[in-house]
């Protein structure tokens, strides 16, 4: 099919992209001595996980209990689920448990590991169960200067059911680094703090299994990653306009882009609508602080050639972009198809229920997005 | 099932007041002589579409094909599809149309008449197409004083395979509005600007069959709909934090909710994180012009009080909460069910594959949201 002939709004993957992103991210974590453990949050998609796991471990990262399901039930049983675990989730990824070789979970709080331990050995399944670490982003995690940094390890490893994971950090902070200097220093500092906090537990006699860090700023420019086990950077696979502006990316490497097409247009306004909105597109404003410009996505022509137009505002099934330049605007018919770079691939995608795959310029299949709870 | 016992996050849908508020648009409209054709861009499901068309016509605006097709083959067979035709979408309309008592488009271009009914006519299709009118919302539409608004209509008018079904338009500008009475203001142009416009056409010998409006806002505020055949709100049937802000209704109208669980806690920094993060809420910032700190939703317990809280940040699966309270953060565990009443509910609404319906404190059923284009 060309890709003119797709319904709009749909997603269009270039699997071309895909398989260079995770070649060498795979290189490049492989060189550095660690494992990569992809976080698939971004894809949802089980054939975008076999590309990003080609020639090395099945071992993926889940941001939900059901994006584990679906994964395990596909041959992907080794999981880490990296948001921490609350007692409500307990039953559910227990019986995960049963169906994973490995699932670990991840806890910041000092009363889960007996109460998890309970759940467990009542249901007579050992979990594996990380301590998640704050190495500066201050969304989830404890810092290991702290009283709970110490105990909750101490907790975990006296428990009859739950075995003692390691460490496990997410510098997302890096997202928002102004230089690459600063993108560097984040990206040393989540790897050392870890490294240096694993080897403090150790020196108290607390085994630590796995470190696991990762973001895909940090993991795409940090020079070397000495002590650390396992990396898990997710966004790199599809890559966006904000990692481009970062400096994680090219635009070249960006991999997703939203069909759409033009359903109006104002002559008077310099402005055309779009019929990707707010549903497939996604509110996320990316790099706003790094470009008040960036709007909600960069506007491509079908060949994938930047027009240097901006989404401007979105309502829920209307995208509205200004050109100001007339020479084009005056090409951009009613019907006109054109390809909307977002901000956000892991938010953009989210919004969808498959990918179409663009090979050499055709569409050749069609992948499943897994998306819910 | 208890609301607790919900997996999390997952949308609550307080059915009674859904009823209520259903009722109330219904004899509203009713009571100022217009016909409502409620707009199901919002629930995207065939049940609550029965619920806001008891009693009245099964007749409903669509955002997108997709719940054309979904509605049409679930018995509703009138339906207008309230975004601009474009040549991509002929194919797919015309098939709709065949199963369709009445399928009405829009248009706003002078092209799309003949381009139209050139593929009508070779489907052997008549189709119904409104004008599509700017009232001021500047997003869509052609402005009655323009040649474009007096040609569209005898184009489509004089087409062998088209019926001009008459003038559309939304006053999408009243979600702006700082006060009632600007907000009145804009309703009464909404309806006064599409009267006159009819009433010119009709000077020409143009028949104007139908007079549609229609915003949330602005049928709520309406003082009368004189001459108006029918309107298109939406949003009512939940109404939404952004919605009670404005005035359009109450905080106690809002009937959307997302049930979430905190899975961390920082005595630190006096916040903790919910599961319910961008891909559950939405990124909508809703009624941030108007109110700062805003959000990104409403924090309410289990019973819907007020916690006077917010949903201060969103990253995929985690949304951040302030709480200064120290009494207030010493009862939020991990583990703890919050209910956050979401900006806008119409783009949370989306986010999710269905609704779990909340009658008398418990959860009585499950209803599906049809997503997708």
């Amino acid at each position: 099919m060309n890709l003119a002939e797709l319904p709009t709004p749909s997603l269009v993957l270039d699997v071309a992209r895909v398989r260079r992103n995770a070649a060498r991210m795979s290189e490049r974590v492989k060189n550095m001595g660690a494992r990569l453990r992809p976080h698939i949050k971004t894809h949802k998609c089980v054939q975008v996980a076999r590309l990003q796991t080609t020639a090395q471990a099945a071992a993926l990262t889940v941001s939900t209990l059901a994006e584990a399901a679906w994964f395990a039930a596909r041959g992907f049983t080794d999981l880490t689920y990296a948001v921490p675990i609350e007692p409500g989730k307990f039953a559910a990824a227990i019986e995960l448990a049963r169906d994973c070789e490995r699932l670990a979970l991840i806890t910041d709080e000092l009363e889960i590991p007996a109460q998890l331990n309970a759940a467990a050995r009542a249901a007579n399944v050992r979990l594996e169960l990380f301590l998640k670490v704050d190495c500066g982003y201050h969304r989830c995690g404890v810092e290991p200067h702290t009283k709970e940094a110490r105990e909750i390890p101490r907790r975990i490893q006296e428990a009859s059911h739950l075995r003692f994971a390691g460490l496990l950090t997410h510098a997302g902070h890096s997202y928002h680094s102004r230089t690459l200097d600063e993108l560097q220093r984040i990206a040393a500092h989540e790897r050392d703090a870890l490294v240096e906090f694993a080897a403090a537990l150790r020196r108290e006699n607390i085994p630590v299994p796995i470190v696991s860090i990762g973001s895909t700023p940090t993991i795409s420019t940090v020079e070397h990653l000495a002590g650390v086990d396992e990396a898990r950077p997710g966004n790199y696979i599809f890559f966006d306009a904000f990692q481009a502006t970062l400096g994680s990316c090219s635009f070249e490497d960006c991999a997703l882009t939203v069909l759409s097409a033009v359903v109006h247009r104002d002559a008077s306004r310099s402005k055309i609508v779009i019929d990707a909105g707010a549903i497939a597109l996604s509110k996320d404003r990316g790099a706003v602080e790094f470009d008040e410009t960036c709007g909600y996505g960069r506007v491509l022509d079908l060949d994938g050639n930047d027009l240097a137009l901006r989404v401007g505002s979105l309502s829920q099934e209307h995208g509205i972009i200004e050109v100001a330049d007339a020479a084009l605007f005056a090409q951009l018919k009613v019907g006109t198809r054109l390809r909307i770079l977002a901000n956000h691939s892991c938010l953009t995608a989210a919004q969808h229920p498959h990918y179409n795959i663009l090979e050499d310029g055709r569409i050749v299949d069609r992948w499943q997005i897994q998306r819910g709870w």
